[in-house]
């Protein structure tokens, strides 16, 4: 009989793995080494759309189907608040959420991305509807939602350190969509300023605590294990964009068409 | 401030959709033409796996891919068996998981595919490791054991109905695959042969079940709606598949390159 297939993306401990406890500084780096070779800012669709080369109907499917991970990640942030143990804790996940949500006069990033959507002349009610959401990105997604619900919290805080590597990439598309992109303005990337004051604060946090916290070998393996797992998540968002409006440029059934 | 995205694949019921409840025959009419919509067999992939026009990398990266659905059906299958209130239920929904676990005799349905990734020329460990996967695989099949898990029993069975659809591509499949590659035999595929009347089999079960507890019109539209998000994961393989190796033929970091 075959064996049950792995729980986890990746082995947790690749071949060679099995070694000494890192030290923090080494940690750190095995985590930014996974960013420098997985991060989505290396895959060609978001090269097309930094540098102009997308129309507007291709920047419209990015928009769409990039709402959806930012509605999510309130909900992702909410599952974990739901398991912290402290109150501090509980208060630094609270403010990640507060981010997303706004707090009823400000508001958060979910309305901003919606702004964004707006600015790219998509109908508000069928943005929110998901109506034409490409089925990998919702798979993608939920996947990230599932990881936070059922991982450890070690894990869960881990699988956020994507944001090690956000604020290059923020600053890379904001200036190429402004030089791309003729129907796009600086109020329509609204979006993306407060995420390069929030997303180091959120890094400090959750870099700190992972340091501290993967006090063994197999949970620093396991806090690898989780960013390849988001880098992964994010990149197939990507895939689904690009197979389906750029090459070969097939859309599902049902999903948004320009 | 924006609505909370819903948490259904599609609205659970479309415009128009509103209407009185639909006779059994209207409802079976209803799911077919779903299939004929949305069922993989429409896929550029299957096009190109089915006429001969995929190198043998391109057939190792689809049966590699498959096997992890495969190997997760019968996941799927006992978290829905834990929620069946009766022996009968308990007893046909069993049957499903021996079809594909096997008996300790016969192989089941995840031994014979491990025989046909076997055949062609895969190592048995690196499959069976997931460590070659498509994230985009990995994602729609945990949606599926997810959706499974959350949704109602009746959903969770609707979503079982892709198998009206199934002999004929299997058909198609087999029958082409004969004749497009050398490197396949009748002994490689044989993991479709019991397929041909197991599907058959659980089709009667599982159409006659949603036909007499789908009795409101909401409920029949969710089942609707269970069978759209099946088709969806199922093409979204493909997609993953497509992208990754066909065209533009971009495997993500870390995934099997033939």
């Amino acid at each position: 009989m075959p064996d049950r297939p792995k729980a986890e993306p990746r082995p947790a401990s690749p071949p060679g793995a099995k070694g000494a406890l890192l030290a923090p500084e080494e940690l750190e780096a095995a985590l930014r080494a996974i960013g420098a070779e997985r991060y989505h800012s290396l895959h060609p669709f978001h090269r097309l759309l930094h540098t102009g080369k997308l129309d507007k109907g291709q920047v419209q499917a990015w928009a769409l189907n990039r709402y959806y991970y930012q509605a999510s990640i309130p909900a992702k942030d909410a599952s974990l608040l739901a398991r912290l143990p402290t109150t501090d804790l509980r208060r630094e996940w609270r403010r990640r959420i507060e981010d997303h949500d706004g707090d009823g006069t400000k508001p958060g990033g979910v309305e901003r991305w919606l702004a964004l959507t707006d600015g790219l002349g998509l109908d508000r009610d069928y943005v929110v509807s998901l109506a034409g959401l490409l089925p990998g990105t919702r798979f993608a997604v939920d996947a990230y939602v599932h990881f936070v619900r059922e991982k450890s919290v070690l894990e869960a805080v881990a699988s956020s350190l994507t944001e090690m590597f956000s604020p290059n990439i923020i600053q890379e598309r904001v200036a190429g969509m402004l030089r791309g992109y003729d129907f796009v303005s600086a109020e329509t990337l609204a979006y993306f300023t407060p995420r390069l004051t929030q997303a180091p604060q959120d890094v400090d946090f959750a870099l700190g605590y992972v340091k501290e916290h993967a006090d063994t070998r197999e949970k620093q393996e396991l806090c690898l294990a989780a960013l390849r797992f988001k880098c992964d998540l994010l990149w197939a968002q990507l895939d689904a964009l690009h197979f389906a409006y750029v090459a070969p440029g097939l859309p599902p059934p049902g999903a948004f068409r320009p």
